[in-house]
């Protein structure tokens, strides 16, 4: 594996992973009423980060092999998707909004999940706890928009 | 061209370009003082969508080419860092924040340029428009950045 690739991908994912620190979830989130398995705060960083490092690992596994177009492809579009997410849901504070994103997101995983692992096994697997966690995820997302029925979008002001 | 390719990878631009219409420019960027020759606002979104259709046709070109995984890997990054931009000037009201994505965004279109100019002769030139608007679009929020030097960061409601 080309390790200067490798660092490549993981820009790519610091990126997205920018919209965590940069959008955090703070006081807001806390007073949001949540499922009973809602995951504690601790684990979301730990995830991500596992998370990142593993997808880094496999587009720099299958960039450049023969047949590896779709694979790159979808490796775009879900990067794209996990960068849009955290800014509509913890900036807009958009439950809903977030939703469809979320969706494009989950497809765009299980399409770069499949792609990956019909060049490699191992890029594939590296994508395996991608897309659970964002299965994860969005069942939470769908469920704290349904238990906070109130919850309004935030109204940027205008100035 | 393989054209599933070519809306897979419109598909990742159309992750970047929700920014666009979730965090509108609307009032407050217009209460901002601005260069002599920032652009009309029209003329925004029709470079973006011009933009972002070369881009899809250049990923889609060659994507799958024998040595393509360098730009595979920067087409990835630069779709990240755009749709980063946009939730920190428009979503945080951060004019400085914006600097160093800005940055990584310009250095990561740099790199697919070149790196598309490598496999293809057309698909590098798809880059170069993207490479000039990033490049003025740097000078505009640098030039703003500057011009508001009393501009806060927007502070997101703690409830």
């Amino acid at each position: 594996m080309d390790i200067v690739l490798f660092f490549l991908f993981l820009a790519a994912t610091f990126g997205a992973a920018a919209t965590g620190a940069l959008f955090p979830t703070g006081e807001w989130y806390k007073t949001l009423k949540k499922p009973s398995w809602v995951p504690p705060n601790w684990v979301f960083p730990v995830v991500w980060t596992s998370i990142y490092l593993l997808i880094a690992f496999a587009g720099a596994r299958v960039a450049g092999m023969e047949g590896s177009a779709y694979a790159m492809a979808f490796w775009a579009v879900q990067i794209a998707f996990n960068a849009l997410w955290t800014p509509v849901f913890f900036g807009l504070r958009n439950l809903r909004a977030s939703l469809p994103v979320m969706a494009c997101l989950w497809l765009a995983v299980l399409g770069a999940m499949i792609t990956h692992f019909g060049l490699d096994f191992w890029a594939g697997l590296a994508f395996v706890p991608y897309l659970v966690w964002v299965t994860v995820a969005a069942a939470l997302n769908y469920s704290v928009y349904k238990l906070n029925p109130d919850q309004k979008p935030l109204d940027l002001p205008n100035i």
